[in-house]
C-alpha cells in the first residue's frame, strides 16, 4: 500500500466514530499522519481502554474489567427501588454528575431511529423487562432525549412496562438552565409554559 | 486507573484531533470501548499510517516511508515552472483529484492564525525562499483558502515573494460549481461579478 491507501484506510476507521464524516476523518488522519506523538499517544490510550474498560452485562454502563456487575449496580448504598433508564452509557456519567439520582441505572444502548436502521430489536428492551423480574423497583424513570426518536423511544417502553406493576416516569421538560427566554425555541417555551409550577 | 480515568485519557488524546471538541470526544470514547473491534481497527490503521506513511521534507506532502522527497517532487514530467503553494497536504491531494495542475507543490503547514497561536515563524514560508533559489519556477501560484486568515497569509507570501523574479497569482475568486444566486453569500457574488468573464 502507498501512503495514500494507509491515510484512506486510518480515515475509513476515523468515519465510523459518532458524529465523524468523511472530510473530518480525512482531515484528521493527516493530522495524525503528520504528528506521530500524537498518533501514539492515542494508540495507548486506545490499547489502554481496550485492555481495561469493559461494558457491565447488567446497566450498561462502563466499567473496569473484571468488575462485572459494575459498581453502580452492586452498591449496597443505592436505593433499589427506582431504575433509571438511558440511551447510552455517557448519560449515566452526566445524571452521575448532577449527584441528583442515587438509584439503579439501564441503559438501552440506543433509541429508536428507523432512519439510522435502530429498531426495537436492537435496544436492549427484553433485558430491562428480565431486570424487573422479582425486582423491588417502584419506579422507572425514563431519562431518554427529548428529540422525535426520544419520545417514540419512551411511548415503546411505556409500552412495553404497560403490564408491570410498576411508576412509569419521564424527566421534566422545561427551561435548560441558565437560558434566556429570547433564546428558547417555540417547542421549548411551549412545554415550559405547560409544566409551570408555583414558587 | 478506573474505567472513568482510562476514558477520560482516550477523550484527551482524540479531542486532539482537528475539529474534535471536549464533548465529540467523550462520545467517540465511548463508542470506542462498547465497540472493541472498532479500536483494534483504529490501532491498526493508526500503526501502519505511523510506520508507512512520512512527510516530504520538500514540499510537505504524504510521502511513503523511504521515498524523500516525494514522487510529485521527483516526478519527470511535472511542469517545473509552475510551483503551487498550499496550506496544507490534504490540499495537494484535492488539487491533484483536480487533475488541473502539473507543477510542483510546496505546503506552507497552516495559514496565518493569531487567534490560534499560528503567526509566520510557524510557516514553511523560508523553506519556499529557499526552494526558489537556482530553480526555474517562472509562476507561484497561491491556493490559499479564501477566509480572513487565507488573505493574510497570501498577502504575507506575496510580500515575501516581492523580491524574486517570479510571478505571483491566485486562485480566481467566484460562485462554487453546482451553486445557486439566490443561496450565494453577498461576498462570493460580489467577488463573482467583479471577476465576471465574457462567454
Amino acid at each position: 500500500m502507498d501512503a495514500q491507501a494507509h491515510l484512506h484506510e486510518l480515515s475509513l476507521s476515523l468515519a465510523r466514530l459518532p458524529g465523524v464524516g468523511r472530510r473530518s476523518a480525512e482531515r484528521m488522519a493527516l493530522a495524525l499522519a503528520r504528528k506521530p506523538d500524537d498518533a501514539d499517544t492515542l494508540v495507548r490510550a486506545l490499547n489502554a481502554t481496550r485492555e481495561h474498560v469493559r461494558v457491565c452485562t447488567h446497566c450498561g454502563s462502563m466499567t473496569p474489567a473484571g468488575v462485572d456487575p459494575c459498581r453502580l449496580c452492586t452498591s449496597p448504598t443505592r436505593d433499589d427501588t427506582v431504575l433509571c433508564v438511558v440511551e447510552d452509557p455517557s448519560d449515566i456519567i452526566a445524571i452521575e454528575a448532577s449527584g441528583g439520582f442515587i438509584g439503579r441505572y439501564h441503559s438501552l444502548m440506543g433509541k429508536l431511529s428507523p432512519m439510522s436502521g435502530q429498531g426495537p430489536s436492537q435496544l436492549r428492551a427484553e433485558a430491562l423487562l428480565a431486570r424487573l423480574v422479582g425486582a423491588a423497583f417502584s419506579e422507572i424513570i425514563l431519562a431518554i432525549s427529548t428529540d422525535v426518536e426520544g419520545d417514540a423511544t419512551c411511548s415503546y417502553i411505556r409500552e412495553l412496562l404497560d403490564a408491570q406493576d410498576v411508576c412509569v416516569t419521564r424527566l421534566a421538560f422545561g427551561l435548560p438552565a441558565g437560558s434566556g427566554i429570547a433564546y428558547s425555541d417555540s417547542i421549548t417555551l411551549d412545554r415550559a409554559l405547560k409544566g409551570r409550577q408555583s414558587v
